[in-house]
Formats: C-alpha cells, structure tokens, sequence
C-alpha cells in the first residue's frame, strides 16, 4: 500500500508542537523515534503515575500514548494542522503490561478529506514482542471550529 | 432493568482505593458523587494541563475520566476487587468540549462472570446538555493474574 | 436533548426507499414501526437461516438489524440521501439471543455536518427486558462520491 | 510474533461444519481458502442482494464476511467449539467497496481463556490493494452456555 507524502518531517513535527503546544512539545521531541509515509513510531517513558495496583500500566496511559502517537502521524501528513481532534478512539487491551516504557506503533489506513483513521499497536520495551493493546484511533480534520 | 445489589457503596469503594491505591484515592473522593446499583457518576476537574490547542479538554482526559467512573462502578459491584482491569474501551467524541468540569455518567450493562460491559457518557458542567463523549468500557474479572 | 425536525417522516421514508431501493422496501415498511425526531424503533424477523448452533441468533443478523435501523433514522433526518454509508459501527454483545424478534432502538447523537453518529440497543422480543447488545454506529453523508 | 498450533486444519474445520452446521458450511468450504497458525483468509463471493444504491457492497455484507472468517480462524485454534460466539466486534469502513468479491485476513491476537481477540482487514479481490475496512471482532469461548 503506497502512502502520500510527509508534509512535515519528524523534526518539522516537534518544531511545529513547540510553537503551538509547549506544554506538549517535550514528550514529542523525547518520544517520536520514527516518522514516514504512513507510520509513526512513538515510545512513552512510564512513571510510577501510570501504575495501577497489581503492577500494571494503566489503561488511560495506553490510550493517552496512542493518542500521541496518533496526532504526530496526522500532524505529519496535514502539516500545521494542531485543531484536527480525535473522533474515535476504539482499544482492546489484550495482555496486562509489565512496566517499562510504551512503543506505539501506528499506521495511516487513510488520508480522508474530513477523516483520517489509524492503526495502533501497543508493545512493552520492545515491538518484537506481542502487542499488549491493539487500537483504531481516527483523528477528523478541522474544516470549521465547532463544525463536523 | 434491574440490576444486582452493590457490594460497596459510595464511601466503602472510597475507603477501598484509600488502602490500596492511594495515589487515586483522592480523585474518586473528590469526584464520585453518586453510587447506585448499576449507575455511577463521576466528575473530573479540569485544569490547564487537560486543555490543547484551541481550548478543548484533550481526548485522553475524557478517556480517564471514563475510566475512572467505570471503575468506581465496578468495585461498587464487586467489591474489593482493585485487580479489575479495562479490558475495552471505544469512544465517540461527539463535540468539542468547552473547558470545564467533565461529568461522566456510566450505566452497567451486565456483571457478568468474567466481564462488566458499561455504557457511559460525558458531559461539560450539567448532564443535561448534549453529550460531548460517548463510550462504551469493559472491565475485566482478575480470575487469575495475567490470564484472561 | 432537543432534536433537529425530521425532513422524512415514517411513509416518505418507506416511499423514498421504495423507489430507490426496492429490494430492501418491504423490510423497512415491515420493521419501521416508530420514526420520531432523535429516535427509531426497528423490528427484524429472524427465521431458521438466521440461527447458529446453539439455538441462536447470529451476530450479524443483529448488525444487519442495527444497521437498518440506523439507516432509516438517518434518511428520516437527512431526507432522500440514500448514499449517506456506514463509516464505523461498534458493538457489544451482552446476552445470547434465544431466537425470536430483534426491536432495535435507534438514538440520534448528533446531525453532524458529515458524520451522523447514534446508539443503538437491541432486545428480543421486548425492548424493556435487558438488551442483548448496544451499538454505536456512524453514518457518513456523501459529500462526493468516493470522497470521505 | 508465534502462533499456538491449530487444533483444526482447514479439511478439519469444513467436515466438522459440515457436521454441525450444514446451512453454513457450504460458503466455509468455498470461502476459506487459507488457514495456518494465527492466520485465515476468506472469501466471499458477493452478489446483486449484497449492493446498496449507489453500486456499494454493503456494510453488513462486510460485517458478516468478518464474522465467518473469524469464526473459522476461532474453530481452527479451538478445534470443535460452534458455541464460541462474537462477543465484540468493532468496525471502521475507510472506502466504498466497488463491487467484487471481498477478501479477508484475519489474525489473531490472543489465544485467550475466555475472549479471543483477532485484527480483520477486507480487500475487494485483491489483498494487495488499500483495505476498504478494517475490524476488531473477540470470539467468546462458551464456558458454560448462558454465562460470560
């Protein structure tokens, strides 16, 4: 499957973010490994704040992790595009992670005019591994503030 | 519908998180202001660190606040059961939310043996206004750790 | 919640369908038994080719029924807008439908300008006993063809 | 990522169809061209009942080709088990499907106790071309008939 073209590279993507999200921009200048045509690669370290009873991530952290992830793949297809939102969010957690640091993996399905939907895999460490939480995660593009 | 009798109440899933998870305790103190067989509601605060650009409350907040209100309503009905963990969530954000309080509102669907499907919504300040979220969240029974 | 009018109401749509889509015509003048501003009330017949092993009804004659009725609340707020498309459907099954009638009820979440979301809930035979499944399903209005 | 072993191979999984479920095994022994360890692909021819207006396969014929190559892939890894039944399925539909015959690949994400979660992609004819949807679907293993 071909994918369109980057409109901002990875470093155009943290620029961009630091302009317009300082509060957010360091996570992504940490966290966004890898950005292409059609994929993104986003590693969230975790903290202590993230762990439930019984050692576990969190699921609000997994989600919140596919969400960046997922905003750096749409920000580097539509270029400066901060007010694109998330639409849906849909995640199957499969297996209950061990702490360490998250590796989202997420996937362009489409470049829609008003919609752009992803696939997210979620790994502990290391992404050879099975993913702990799967995601679809659509991302729609601002035409008008409010609209949609 | 009927729904089965809670196994804690409002102040017993309080104390409960308290001794076994601290870190949270005070958000569910704070927020949990109704617990009924087969009904929660959960309001979150927000603040500055909720919000990008644009004004809008961040999709992971709304998704936390689901989690957390889904989680009270699981150990309202289960009781001491803090190895509960969500095993699904798919979401719909519907409308831009205005900065404000988020009220989430989460309704169980079935206790079942294994898993506890909930539908919720998520309202900004007053829950008679149009929903700016909605979702669907499963919780999972702990039968045995890492299992499922 | 206030609802937007409708623009058909329950014969223009069955009218409507009958003209552009006669196959499907007699199921909706069939099932269509309640059409209002926000809301409808679908029933589907089930018959033995609709039944798996186990003596129950198969999860996609309950989809098929969740979408039927979705459409028809779309076409009655919408009017004729007979390429109005699926674009996400999630469901939840809670109980295993013994055979007999599928009721489902339709709830508009919002006319949005190009996504139509709406909930969905499907009862055997009675729409006040529990429901066997919950849905959230979305509608995409056809801006251009193949556009989206 | 390795793969439990199947229980059943393909022959396996249609004679034992053919045994329990004979309305439905002529359509697995057409359609289930592939099945190895986490992996099945089916396909479904489709036909004039199958096309919404507008010349578009519609959203439940997607759905239940979904399903049937779910349930195959679930039989293969559980061997004799027609009780399993969907327990979820959530689906995102990214391009009209042209009419054609609809190719799926399904993969599985865990071999669960209970739930088996699987990733579905559906082609029109061909799988080298962009997936006109993509899904989620989580088979229920039957522990005991009625429960969950």
């Amino acid at each position: 499957m071909t994918h369109p073209p980057l409109a901002l590279d990875r470093d155009g993507v943290c620029d961009y973010l630091a302009e317009v999200w300082p509060e957010a921009a360091g996570s992504f200048a940490d966290g966004l490994v890898e950005l292409e045509p059609g994929f993104a690669r986003f590693v969230r370290r975790t903290g202590p704040a993230d762990v439930r009873p019984g050692g576990t991530v969190s699921g609000p952290t997994l989600m919140h992790a596919v969400d960046e992830g997922g905003y750096a793949l749409v920000l580097g297809h539509l270029g400066p595009a901060a007010l694109a939102v998330t639409s849906h969010l849909s995640m199957d957690f499969l297996r209950r992670p061990t702490t360490g640091d998250l590796v989202v993996d997420v996937e362009l399905l489409k470049l829609g005019r008003t919609q752009v939907p992803m696939a997210a895999r979620v790994f502990v460490d290391d992404p050879g591994t099975p993913p702990v939480a799967v995601a679809t995660i659509v991302y729609s593009r601002a035409l008008v503030a409010g609209e949609g």
